[in-house]
């Protein structure tokens, strides 16, 4: 199941939790509503927001329970072709699935190619660094260029969206605490990133960081360990390797950062980038408004955002 | 005025907006229903939650135009001496003012002695590290220290709490742009902090980061730029400094933060800590479980935190 956060093209209203099907969205509340009148219950859209919210953040938010709900409703309308609740793609415009996480984890130099190609060396403990809810957006918007950085890169990443509250977490069950998989472009300021020793400043600009274009819910991807992951600049092939390359893999850094931080359903965790960045280009490429970059990662799809001056 | 967020002691319900006068607390919301009465409006809690909510980080995150009606509410009650809306002091328990804030920004060597202490050069440009609100606790919590930690250390700041959201903001209208202050303990487990490049992970364990008492509006603090500040572990003196020591002051942090990020009503700025932490005593000395942490900053008052094991 492919999980949107949509609204109709050009008009005014908020964006809703929607399925992604081959051709076109279905809105999640419609499809629950269509679901209890096949069971002759009626039910309002205030009643179904209780559990089932139409708002993404709030749904997520919520965890286990709502995507369980979301994923009867998904069945349903796909088993019995229930055709009143589909939108065609040219009529909607995607947001990122989750605008506000209570948390935005990244980690650091998680590729050893990538690690050894910004000067450092493979790390002994996962790096952990974050973004805030500011530096968002989603499939649809164009990259923000700040005048503060000269010095713009992209770093495609796989995101894990967190399902159920994790705290001190063992691998071997981490994989249950998923609610699924998008896509991370994590936009980096290289020359505020390295001004001073803590990266935060050049990772965090305001609407820089795609992340989508939808969630691919967990029980689509068997082995997130196992996925390829690519970028591209204008269509030119920049990053290409695979999640097996990731030094500490997902459970690993589930187990890790639960035993120090509650994580929450809807935090995301950006699992880090493979080697081929523009910084480490010879000479260096960065990012300039007009500038096309795509990211990909296998089982999830692609996204492309346009870089504009912000 | 000071802003507390309270409930009553050892009673279900949940935290609400007061003030904090001389041996009680009033309650927002029934101070802001007296004013109306006195101008013949009868108001119920859900109007008045539409635009004064008694949720504290709903309340911070309005704004300025919440601020406005709190601070006319509370000059009412103090004015006519209004006294059906008082609860005293031993009858409540007090809450962190703003327990999940959209960000809290941390500001690493701020104080020159400090930066040396650790170690360092002076920074060129202001450092910027984060905290999640999974780390905030109030001013009668205790601080949990995580098995994962064996050096666990206290940080005095004096911290900032965005009263409007602030975008490219000049520092001679910076503290404009501010609704309040208040007390942060930026403890730090200095062997995680230490084990990667990035900090995040030693400043961000679970409920480690008292955050209060209460947050003093900005209209009671002309300077924020000459506070002394001063932290004690089990009663021994162990920082003693002045805002006048930071490096980047509160205006110029402003500007800098706010043209890279934009900074939402109730975001948190942890202005840095000055010299005297645990790690750079000889021997180092770290934070054990029972060991009572005080911090106190002028104008604002003082808060006592216990260590406990998480």
């Amino acid at each position: 199941m492919k999980v949107v956060s949509y609204k109709l093209k050009n008009k005014p209203g908020n964006y809703r939790v929607g399925f992604l099907l081959d051709e076109e969205v279905a809105d999640m509340q419609e499809a629950w509503r269509n679901l209890m009148l096949s069971r002759g219950e009626k039910t309002s859209p205030n009643a179904i927001d209780q559990f089932l919210p139409a708002e993404p953040a709030a749904f997520f938010s919520i965890g286990e329970s709502a995507m369980h709900k979301a994923k009867e409703a998904y069945e349903y309308i796909m088993d019995n072709k229930v055709k009143t609740v589909y939108l065609t793609k040219e009529e909607i415009q995607l947001s990122t699935p989750i605008p506000n996480p209570s948390k935005i984890i990244c980690i650091g130099k998680n590729y050893a190619d990538h690690a050894a190609e910004m000067g450092g060396d493979i790390p002994e403990f996962p790096v952990l660094f974050s973004k805030f809810s500011n530096a968002i957006i989603g499939p649809e918007d164009s990259i923000e260029k700040s005048k503060a950085t000269e010095k713009l890169d992209y770093e495609v990443e796989l995101a894990v969206v967190i399902g159920k509250q994790a705290s001190k977490v063992g691998q071997d069950e981490a994989l249950d605490y998923i609610a699924g998989y998008t896509i991370g472009n994590d936009i980096s300021a290289r020359d505020l990133q390295k001004r001073t020793p803590q990266w935060l400043q050049g990772k965090t600009l305001d609407r820089s960081t795609p992340i989508g274009p939808w969630i691919v819910t967990s029980d689509e991807i068997d082995d997130p360990s196992n996925l390829k992951i690519s970028s591209y600049v204008n269509g030119e092939k920049r990053q290409s390797s695979t999640t097996r390359q990731l030094i500490f893999d997902i459970p690993f850094l589930i187990e890790f950062i639960s035993n120090l931080i509650t994580l929450n359903p809807g935090d995301i965790i950006l699992t880090g980038t493979p080697d081929g960045v523009g910084f480490a280009m010879d000479p260096p490429q960065f990012l300039q408004a007009g500038d096309v970059v795509t990211v990909e990662v296998e089982k999830i799809g692609r996204m492309e955002n346009k870089v504009r001056e912000a």
